[in-house]
């Protein structure tokens, strides 16, 4: 079982778009086993672990790009998708790029979305624009998140509801508490014209919310406590570039 | 001096709009020294210490409204703005009216401003609407927020930059780390065109979130050491509520 959820799922080889991948393969191999349950966040498997397929051969794209190059197994949509917008092929996008090349393979994310998939996927130290490496790790983790909001959205209205939500949440290996659900709802249902659901475009925006959050979290409680020790600096510098548009 | 900065100043009996008070009245008697450095985010006061004036009774506007009172001393102006957007005078308004409500004195800002405002004054068991004693605080903050704009935006370009952002929040008792300030101008730049400057809109937006932040984290620091012991939980439910979507 892997020891570092993140990374594994970030750079899973799943194929784009539209994985066909379950959820048990998944997600099993990605999550963790948390000991005690000290802290709620690192869930324990929901499914039986699993593994990554490991990257078709015939489908890895080992291709070279001017400023970087994709991890090898890269699914070609990706790398299209990429040097589609890359019109001037100096190996980065900006966000409205971004917006365009995932339209290729999902849908167009509202920008507030896209704005928060670059801060979380990019390279804090060229935070406007993104390379292969992070462009591929975002495809495949929209990827993944796609399938746990397909498995839960049963009906296919493209919607889920907060009881889906918090399930969809676990799966991807955050537990978080029905205080803070309830919170996400009210706020994304007021967006979404008081429906009382989620659309995809949202619950990515909350993935990455939540995903990003955490990690952060993680960052200061290096033995999975559950509790985390923060200076007022810290605290701030952790949560405000979530926050702001 | 007082021991409660937050309290002091949401009730404080500014007159609106432009409030005519000099920054040493207005901050001087609300911040609070702060012992031996221990933390940062209530610093000492910039300014000699000062005073509120007290409420002019001839302006007191001691106003019944259907579900509620105005505090004593409430500017008749408040109450008239009040009123006017409240139609059905259910003693209540909504984030669309306290939008119109704040552009007779102010101007119109923008829905995630007023989102984030509605958050930070209403009353957490009524969410969607704010009543009379709310109001009255959210108009006295946002005055204060624009005198101590107005002073930092010495050229009158209706923008601040950076170090003058960062000794604005200074003025309003919030000592932030520059790299924060650092992302907020970043990410705010962007939204202002890349102009590398914060208009009043965005100025009172990060207001309320430094505002907001702040007191979430005062609940965990009730000692004041500039550190917290926080739970996953409790972390996650500090700064979700603090979103729009």
């Amino acid at each position: 079982m892997s020891s570092n959820f993140y990374s594994t799922q970030d750079y899973a080889p799943s194929a784009p778009p539209l994985p066909s991948i379950s959820t048990s393969t998944v997600v099993g191999g990605a999550l963790q086993s948390f000991p005690g349950g000290a802290g709620s966040y690192p869930t324990a498997p929901l499914v039986a672990a699993g593994s990554y397929a490991p990257p078709s051969h015939d489908l890895a794209a080992h291709s070279f790009h001017v400023s970087g190059f994709f991890p090898p197994g890269t699914h070609p949509e990706i790398v299209r998708s990429f040097q589609t917008v890359d019109r001037d092929q100096n190996g980065f996008i900006d966000e409205y790029e971004l917006q365009i090349a995932l339209s290729s393979g999902y849908q167009k994310f509202r920008m507030r979305t896209i704005g928060l998939l670059m801060f979380l996927f990019g390279n804090p130290k060229n935070p406007s624009n993104i390379g292969p490496v992070e462009f591929a790790a975002l495809w495949n983790c929209i990827g993944l998140w796609r399938a746990i909001f397909e498995r839960f959205d049963r009906d296919r209205s493209g919607a889920i509801d907060s009881s889906e939500l918090s399930n969809a949440l676990l799966s991807l290996g955050y537990a978080i508490p029905p205080s803070v659900i309830q919170v996400i709802m009210s706020k994304y249902s007021d967006a979404n014209g008081g429906r009382g659901s989620l659309d995809f475009d949202s619950f990515v925006e909350c993935g990455v919310l939540v995903k990003g959050l955490t990690e952060k979290f993680k960052e200061k409680d290096a033995c999975y406590t559950g509790h985390a020790t923060i200076s007022y600096d810290d605290f701030m510098l952790m949560v405000i570039p979530f926050l702001v548009p």
